[in-house]
């Protein structure tokens, strides 16, 4: 009895080894895990975070086409493009060009995974035109001809949405982004809506003043090859860049429709670049203002928190100045924090409540090149005379 | 003139915004860096990082075979292995069977980047005797037999170094590990000398025990098939399961010798194993106790500071007490730090300087199956008693 | 002309630099700011993080009064006591005893950041019956009586919240917490209300077993001396231990009346302990299984997502075994994200739509001492045959 | 007998609940752990990090005075100087003026813990002349004077090293750092010769350039008075502001004796700032090239690997061209890392083996304001023509 009696505890011994190697293999094991992007939905529409432009081994990226929507899914996107150049195939000894593999081979885990998968392909040439995506393809093969006016031109029967990819690539523009005639053509004709003004680790800030223009849909794709987490580092709070899509539901049906009718923003490193009427309902969204009603004595402060629930971070700058207070002329908001606004009344004369704007700027959410998006912050103030 | 200027003043603004925006790109873009891991070399060798067991997309892995390159690059080690299964490949319908051609896409990179790349390939047999890696091989097609005794025969042939793998996986031994009759055959041909005694992300104290008594090299490889960064905690600390080699010199017929002499200890999340000769002077370069001379009134305390110079941790239990000295009966020395060990003298009576050694043991540094190395911590007391 | 334009340039190169400078800065500085802890409302109430047990400078600890209410805010409390003891005094030489002071320092910061303080004191005597906390006092200057009995009388003389501070405190009970006959006398004339299960870096089993069986009300304090950040590994996603009130508003008075009910948990680590009425609650608000309905083919898988919306983090194991699915052993849900409950069919003779109940427990959250929180994940499967 | 097993057994759940809340206590508790701080030692110096500035409860900080010796020993510093106010002591009512009673009562702690506590005292007057540390003090009392002459003569008259500090603070110095005659007069009596160019979260280009033109000894202090956690974000790599000092060996005379010999560097966030007879060697023991001995073959590249073992980090812009190769225009060497330097051959004109000096500047590392350290990476580059 004895013996058996500790023949248990011995087995016990083993087992809680084992537990304790388990927990030591939790600390240091990547959790299997989707880290969710806290960004508000705006009025009738869904915020979907897409990315429509990277590679895989099928063209002249690293990883197997699996490996994208594994990415996509950790890191919180809801739609990516899996986009392979048609031109390009350095893997083409080891690996027979097959246009369509990349999306066959990635949508059943993108099912299982609820990414939505849209087919997409890079058609490249060189410039003029340059480089464009296409994407809600049917058949990438359509796609494959030398002339790039037949290729768009295909690209466009199928019903595809087709982008400018990196208009400011060095390598093809290496004198800034440059608009050729033959852009102008393919412009006239309708052959492409939508226009990169962030690609990989660069913003191009005329091809952005271009956009506003020409009514272009505005996007930021990651154009990623290698695997992502090589590129970008999200133990720092880094992100690939992303396109933001409002669209009326999660559906791929949804996603073009926002990118035919251009409600798209674009997200890159701390920049949120899109227009007003988007980027000013995800701020009201995103931001609470915690004790909008404050009261002060004289010449006295007081407190405004602001709570900032999004994973965005807000940068302001006073826009102006009010009669009745000192308000700071620059204040950040950090992601889930809230952060303090000190403002200070300015002479002893004023009393009784009023109701006040603070104006800002916001200035890494871009409406134009260089132009922060300005938001007021309503609060009451109950100027209280020094003698009560 | 004064346009000129403005011009100037202009594209002073432009240039401004471009060195913005490559600041806020550093931020987020991941550093191209390499993470050296400082682990102390020991007399006579150096402590060479290895990974012997890892995937691409020519078996059933997720990359490029230059992203394995790349990939052991940035985490700090000096040699891997690729050893692509030769009787797994889920991908053969678009990537045709060619065994040595993940090595030969490789080794450039490999070149070019200074890691030490063996050429290497994994046997897949089912249980017994399960799966081996032969790594130093000349020709992975030589291998290619249905006839496990044939595979493993071969690879002898070409003066390989033949690793028996995870001989705890799940899969292959599902009442934990077992050693079979074709194991003891091969074992006593000597056909194999190297033995996995942790793979991904377990560590198989059983398999530790055999290695012991069977005088089988230890090994710990990753045996990864994502990218690295989906399955390793890098942000937080963490690492994939390594090979330390003790080697001549950083060559791969140093390693070959190494490997064949036994000389490797196994890093595993905080765990390091091996054999006590290996494992107490790593220890001995890595802490440093920087006042080794202390004295103490009376009942009174002293602090020793140690600090641990290297990026492993040690967590020290007592094994053992001194008659004069209370010492604390666990102890961290964390990575980069130096910590406190304080000391109280347990009487008056004592006086005068006393050499005493602090008797510990490292527990999560495995000089067998849940024992931790013994480790004498050296110092000398004062001992001054409460008059003076 | 030319030379203001110059002198114009000069001066933009001199706030450049200001600029650039001012950037590096925020990098480095701590940014003043407050993270909000995401734990849920349950039904009814708020869910207020408390901590009710702080030392200053008045007592034993090491900070100004006015640290302890900056420390809160941006630790994201609501309310905090600072109860300097009553008896120990040690900087006395320096700081001459006055024992509502700490209360009148802070209080003026407390209302600038809308932090709830609360007036306490710590009444330290030996044991039986050790010390005690008294919240809600009117007059500290009352309980200072060298007579147990007289000062906790005092205490509840003033109405206030009695607690009995860390029973299992090792210097006051070696042996482990022990009740004595006067800790029954103060109990049964109800001196005495609230008893810490937690404080500072001890959790006692013990003492949760004593506060079910007799009705106390549960806390978890911190007991904090120095400034907390030298305390806790806040840059490890640590916190201070707290209390969690469930309160009917944000105010000192609901605060009061929530502790009298005993309506609380207690959040020490990765644990949190209460009642299964406010735990459960507090989890079904926390996450939410995005896809409840999935479908299964034959002997196929499904992936269920869960999505953990709070700041807790769920370590579940399964809690028995379903006919229709293997479920995994063990999950854990991390805050922030969604994480995978990888379902599979056992048969291929079921068929059609089941709602079932995924029976697990939830190992962190402690109904009583070592008993997790059980909750079952509902879920709606449709089993497909595999011939459709 | 069974029992009695089984009672050992349930003792054993009890031990191990016990191991495992302790295992959880590790993860959030702050480790009590110095993170040594590494900056290289320069020919026949030690390279001390100093903070001569900061406040306790005893003016106008928020710590009991050992808080400061216990940050400073965490963040690595080896010397101190707590400078209390003697004309600012807002916390009077509660503890009466005692001037040397910081320094009193941190000493203890700092001879326990290794850290160098140096006794200071701020004299604090309005401008002209402003705030003046006086370190090495032997009497604080002897320096209460409302007279700002007689307050620094006295200063004088006990051998201390007297600093001015902050000269551009803002509320003093509204349009800048200022030196009015009162400081010419101070300055040519001897009576200061350090001053700070760095304080709290400044940098002063414009006192930089007087220390390097009036031969002052350049001084960076933090001027701490919340808890530092509350300052500077430890978490994100950061640190105080600091001085690196030189001396021959780690005691307070050679310390005071390097102060006189302006043996100074001043480190602010990414920032090093001093002569560069002292920076040059801390980079040039700092940083390792791997391989200096590269081929390249044609107009190929070839990777030269520099290693940064030091806790610095270097921004490199390129600072010329060579005619043989492309260097980039910027590279940064991270701290604890390896980074890739690209070079590319120019021309297939030149073969055989040079030796090169690669033109840089850091950017970072200050030997003026806006003036980077210029330094000259050597290399040997054997130029293969394609042919072979």
């Amino acid at each position: 009895m004895k013996l058996n009696a500790l023949r248990r505890i011995s087995s016990f011994f083993v087992i809680l080894i084992i537990v304790l190697f388990t927990i030591s293999s939790i600390n240091f094991a990547q959790s299997n895990a989707r880290t969710e992007l806290k960004i508000p939905d705006i009025a009738g529409y869904k915020t979907l975070k897409c990315d429509f432009h990277m590679h895989t081994v099928f063209s002249d990226g690293d990883v197997w086409p699996t490996v994208r929507v594994e990415e996509a899914w950790r890191e919180g996107l809801d739609a990516i493009a899996i986009t392979d150049h048609i031109e390009v195939q350095p893997h083409k000894k080891d690996i027979p060009t097959q246009h369509n593999r990349s999306y066959e081979i990635a949508k059943p885990k993108a099912e299982e995974l609820g990414i939505i998968l849209i087919k997409g392909v890079e058609i490249t040439k060189s410039m003029p035109p340059g480089h464009f995506n296409a994407i809600f393809i049917e058949d990438a093969n359509a796609l494959d001809s030398d002339d790039w006016r037949e290729a768009i031109k295909a690209a466009n029967e199928q019903g595809t949405f087709v982008i400018w990819n990196h208009p400011g690539w060095e390598a093809q523009a290496p004198n800034g982004a440059k608009w050729w005639d033959e852009h102008t053509e393919l412009y006239e004709k309708g052959w492409f809506k939508g226009i990169e003004i962030v690609n990989w680790y660069s913003y191009y800030p005329t091809v952005h003043q271009w956009a506003l223009e020409k009514n272009l849909t505005m996007l930021g794709n990651s154009d990623v090859h290698p695997p992502t987490n090589l590129a970008f580092n999200f133990c720092n709070g880094g992100h690939r860049p992303m396109t933001f899509v409002f669209a009326e539901d999660k559906s791929e049906a949804a996603i073009k429709e926002a990118l035919l009718k251009k409600r798209t923003a674009v997200y890159f490193n701390e920049l949120l670049i899109g227009e007003e009427k988007f980027l000013k309902p995800i701020v009201e969204q995103a931001i609470e203002i915690l004790n909008p009603k404050v009261s002060v004595k004289g010449k006295g402060r007081a407190y405004i928190q602001v709570y900032n629930k999004s994973d965005l971070i807000f940068n302001l700058v006073a826009n102006g100045n009010l009669a009745e207070l000192s308000i700071p002329s620059e204040i950040t908001f950090y992601p889930g924090k809230t952060s303090i606004l000190q403002i200070k009344s300015k002479s002893t004369d004023v009393s009784g409540k009023r109701s006040l704007l603070l104006p800002y700027s916001i200035k890494n959410l871009l409406v134009a090149p260089d132009t922060g998006l300005p938001i007021d912050l309503a609060i009451e103030v109950d100027f209280v005379t020094s003698e009560n």
